[in-house]
């Protein structure tokens, strides 16, 4: 309905805005976005598969806030099937798949058919059982999940309550929830999706010479079983089986997490996946073969995976944040003495850029990271292939205490961001209500982030105490030769100082951030090992020192970039992500100063200067900022944010979502409490409303 | 539908581990509830009430998170209706009807109409406006909400676009929306719910001889004009005026945040409240009388409420997650030798503790500054009746840095404690999802966490400028007089030590925070008075010392209850609460280590051992945690959460909410990609979703 609204404007245009911060900066944004997200040709399968799915009406994002929880998994089951769908017709291959759940931007309810399920089956199923199910699974004939995690029982595996013992008389499997904390919990894609899952369950063996008493028999740990829960007509569960879905969560709305319990419900002896580990139909005894450290290279590659993310999402927030910042203005500035000023950008306050600028430079400490992460990941995939399980250490320490950092940073980043935006970052149009509430999970999931900094710190205290006794031997990777360079320096060491007076040593920066790492490891070592403190007692010690390991591994990463920056990029942009580099690294040096100062590793006078020098390198930075994070590439339609909107169109755009696109705004209400009408003229009473509670 | 899962239980009996943990401390909970929380009856008004809006079914507040943003604020209607209905039958005064908000937890749409919309027209109103307007407001007849800021203007209220223009002929005033950036927007109660607003534009009178020309008319600044928006019967936008909600936002689903525009919409010159300005129908002059400093009263009050409703937001998380963490069971000790250990509660890994303790000692500290915050307003209040408004800038000063330091804890605190509750932490059943997405408005409305300190720092400089000039002058109140005994004592200043060996010296950390507080504002006022920098470029020093000003106050007010805490609690509890003081000060302090090294607040070294001591405190508190969040007193009903349930029936509860009260397990889907159909046997195709979009 056209009204007088229709033709107003902004007070000041978003477009021209936008464009002169643009044309301030002789960056070449095509020239960076290259160089970020090249591999792989990612920006290619952006282009085409953004090309398709923007043109279907079902994955219209501009709704989803609007819908209930319960219409979201209808919502999210019916893109999932579409995206199968539209793939056959396309001809996509995984690459293109997998762009099309990044494009979509929601837990898919065949999330977990497409990795833990497939991934386990073709990982520890027998060749047999690969030869059975992997046709039906890549068909997607099947649909499977993966339940290991417990109500009573998520980090702590061994703790699983749900039994899979082992009738040597039938020769089957009966699976069995012995108390309501038994239930299986949490399960992607189990809760209305899933005809199939892989049931995490405790092997119950007979003890030798037993048959059937149950004090007679021994748990061989948790063990993975294929089982089918769901009737492939009817889509009701099996008999014995209670499955559904746990119901509202912070994010995730479009994803079935699911709850599952067994009663003594039995399964073919086929069921237990059996590459490296089988029953024998005679003796009842277990048989285990190969290594079983493959498991932990598929969780390594899952944190894997969510650290080469975390850049991603972080860029989202960023983009919108620096957007946003550079097109709103509030207030002149204070000292202003002339009446025709106007008022300032808010991403030129300092207390705006103090919030997104260092997050700005964090996405490109996390690209490096996250590429570093990739090829340590195939390199070492290739060695294990050879056999050798040496690598395998490191990266899982690496891949530890890095996905509980980055994702750690990247959480705190978006919500940052959103602060900083004042009003509107609160509101629907700042597009990251759903993008926050999603990204929650992710500090927990796949470990939570205080839980396994335990398994770094317990890496680097078994490498400290391995240098302790070998100080000359060759190392053999990157710690060994730090821990040895730290323990060959500590008596004469001398604190460094990084900035002064406009002047950076970068390779100092380097210094103190390993410095720091190493001292701290050693701190850990000699309370742990030569004190013999209760492990206990040392876990936030411990936690401290697996961020400062980390954070040392984004510094390192990023400062090794810099040669390859300065000769495959031109202009102003090897600089400029230098400056990024500083910003990060100083930032965080002056967030957790007194670690670096108890370590010896910066002189602590210096201490105090750097808050002068972040504001130099945010100066430095600003005029950049919005080209910066155009390189980042994300799409107007991922970004789904009026305030972040490429075009600058922000005040148009949340206008239009308000006065044309609200669905709330087409109905009257009755305001009058005397009435119990909520809709005017409706008479109900209330009852619509009632019936939902 | 009864099931193999209706008698199961959980592995571990959550009532009997609370039981016993109420039993392993000795804290007398209802002692400690009355002294926290008797002001005003409120415990015995959240009796009361609590009891008639439980068993209002319209109350549920079990399927919320199952609504959809359209219909939650259907209920939000329908229940703010209902409190008005149900309080006459019950003859509820006001305390009733705000413990009613309180405990239904949710903005109302009537919420402006209550708050900011009457308090205007009583404070701003003259004789004759409240007369008129005051008898329908109190009654409910007409419903108002406060239409103050806009799509491109929040926190500079000076920079509103909207105008009234005066028209000297007719003697009305032209309400008119320049561009699109003046429609107003976030308005509360305004988007579907009121009949009336006070909207705010700027003032426009000719100039002195001009008639009509616009170039001849000048700015007077923003002035409140009541102005009826919709039709009393039809409820739909008058002419010349568009009025709608703004959609769905991060929180606040029940209320109808709003946008509205008016295209030279006329209203009489009574809209204009004339309290303390009037135009003149003859001259076309304003005038101005009165003091408007009530305005900073009222804006005070608000953030005065604010402070203190932050510790009963913030007990609300850590009681969560104090409760849970008590019952959450997860590994061993990592040193356990013996098998029959069980897995050790969560909240006895020191990882956890340091996450929740320091907060459960926060909700104290925001207690007795709240307390303080309350008794300086109605003192202030008193002085200003009596024309005295010289507390009023200290008050102010307070007031702001306090809403910034204060929400940005609690709002960061409810996040901490739900990650720090691993998974289900992030499950509907945390209780958390809609008081984190509502509480996060807090650090923004009411003026900006960050943009307010810059007032602080102002008042704070212009204190220290005088005290540095009147350095004998008898000191007016608690800031002058540590500014007089910082400048007296600098010369010769020793750093302190506030912990060695298990001993604290309590008065020793509140000269810490005092000393810092004064050194900051020193070095404020040394850069902006005497070495004359640009007020931008100090900005973040400023915004820093807010805060540090801000947790002065809330260790000094912690430290000054100690006399009262002593003589009115028995048994361990005052030396329990001072464990408290002792943790929130240690662990700001080492948190903020460098600023306090900066000022010279502390030695250096002593920073050090601050984590040991930190370590120790918790130790020391552990034992007492639980009954110290029982003492805060919230209802199983309003905390709404299956983790944080009073008789620890966690897992049952979280179970009950899956399995038996998840409306999407009612529905049987098609999880099939080749068919679009996605209830199973519906044959729909997917258009009853695809018609939501």
């Amino acid at each position: 309905m056209p009204d007088f609204t229709d033709h107003l404007k902004p007070r000041y245009d978003g477009t021209a805005t936008l464009q002169a911060e643009r044309d301030a900066s002789t960056i070449n944004v095509r020239d960076l976005a290259n160089h970020l997200l090249s591999r792989d040709g990612f920006l290619q399968a952006q282009d085409r598969v953004l090309k398709v799915l923007s043109n279907e009406k079902l994955f219209k994002k501009d709704q989803q806030l609007n819908l209930s929880r319960p219409e979201r998994y209808h919502l999210g089951l019916a893109r999932a099937k579409a995206i199968r769908r539209i793939g056959r017709t396309q001809g996509w291959g995984d690459k293109e798949y997998a762009m099309a759940e990044y494009l979509n931007d929601e837990m898919s309810p065949y999330f977990l058919h497409m990795s833990m399920f497939v991934t386990t089956v073709r990982e520890q199923g027998s060749e047999e059982q690969q030869a059975y199910w992997m046709p039906q699974i890549l068909n997607y004939d099947i649909i499977g999940c993966y339940a290991q995690t417990e109500l009573g029982h998520g980090s702590n595996v061994r703790g699983l309550e749900t039994t899979a013992k082992w009738d040597p008389v039938k020769k089957e499997f009966e699976i069995h929830s012995p108390y309501l904390t038994a239930s299986k919990w949490w399960n992607g894609s189990m809760g209305r999706t899933a005809t199939h899952a892989i049931v995490v369950a405790q092997l119950l063996l007979p003890k030798k010479g037993s048959k059937t008493d149950d004090d007679e028999y021994q748990s061989h740990g948790p063990q993975p079983f294929i089982v089918q829960i769901r009737d492939t007509k009817t889509h009701q569960p099996l008999d014995g089986i209670v499955v559904g879905d746990i119901g509202p969560k912070y994010g995730y709305a479009s994803m079935d997490n699911g709850y599952m319990l067994f009663d003594h419900h039995r399964v073919a002896k086929s069921a237990m996946l059996s590459r490296y580990a089988e029953v024998s139909d005679e003796t009842g005894a277990l048989n285990r073969r190969g290594h079983p450290a493959v498991v932990y290279g598929s969780l390594t590659f899952v944190r894997g995976q969510i650290i080469m993310h975390a850049r991603l999402i972080l860029a989202r927030a960023v983009t919108i944040a620096v957007r946003y910042c550079s097109i709103r203005r509030q207030f002149k500035d204070r000292d202003s003495t002339s009446p025709a000023d106007e008022e300032l950008k808010v991403l030129d306050y300092p207390t705006v850029q103090i919030r997104i600028l260092p997050l700005l430079a964090t996405t490109f400490a996390l690209h490096y990271t996250g590429e570093m992460m990739y090829n340590l990941y195939h390199k070492t995939r290739q060695t294990i292939e050879k056999g050798d399980f040496g690598m395998l250490a490191e990266l899982h320490s690496a891949s530890s205490g890095l996905k509980s950092l980055c994702t750690m940073l990247a959480a705190d980043g978006i919500e940052t961001c959103r602060r900083a935006m004042g009003g509107h970052g609160f509101g629907g149009g700042s597009g990251l209500v759903g993008t926050n509430a999603d990204y929650l999970s992710k500090p927990t999931v796949e470990g939570d982030n205080w839980m396994i900094t335990q398994q770094v710190a317990s890496y680097l205290i078994k490498k400290m105490t391995h240098a302790v006794a070998n100080l000359d031997a060759p190392p053999k990777d990157p710690t060994d030769e730090l821990f040895q360079f730290y323990l060959k320096n500590r008596a004469h060491r001398i604190p460094q100082t990084v900035a002064h007076d406009g002047e950076y040593d970068d390779q100092a920066i380097v210094d103190v951030f390993q410095w720091r790492a190493a001292d701290l490891s050693y701190r850990a070592y000699h309370a742990r090992v030569v004190e013999k403190k209760p492990w206990t007692k040392l876990m936030i010690q411990l936690h401290n020192l697996s961020r400062a390991y980390s954070e040392q591994i984004l510094v390192t990463t990023f400062f090794n970039s810099f040669h390859e920056t300065a000769t495959s990029l031109s202009g102003p942009t090897p600089g400029v992500l230098k400056t990024c580099f500083r910003l990060y690294a100083l930032f965080t040096l002056d967030a957790f100063a007194s670690s670096f100062t108890l370590t010896n590793a910066v002189a602590p006078d210096s201490i105090y200067s750097l808050s002068d020098a972040i504001l130099d390198l945010m100066t430095e930075l600003r005029p950049h900022a919005v080209k910066l994070v155009d390189a980042w590439s994300i799409p107007d339609w991922l970004l789904d944010s009026a305030l972040g909107r490429s075009d600058g169109k922000v005040y148009e755009e949340l206008y239009d979502m308000a006065h044309r696109r609200n669905p709330l705004n087409r109905v009257t209400f009755n305001p009058d409490w005397r009435s119990d009408e909520i809709v005017l003229g409706s008479g109900d009473g209330g009852r619509h409303i009632l019936a939902k509670l």
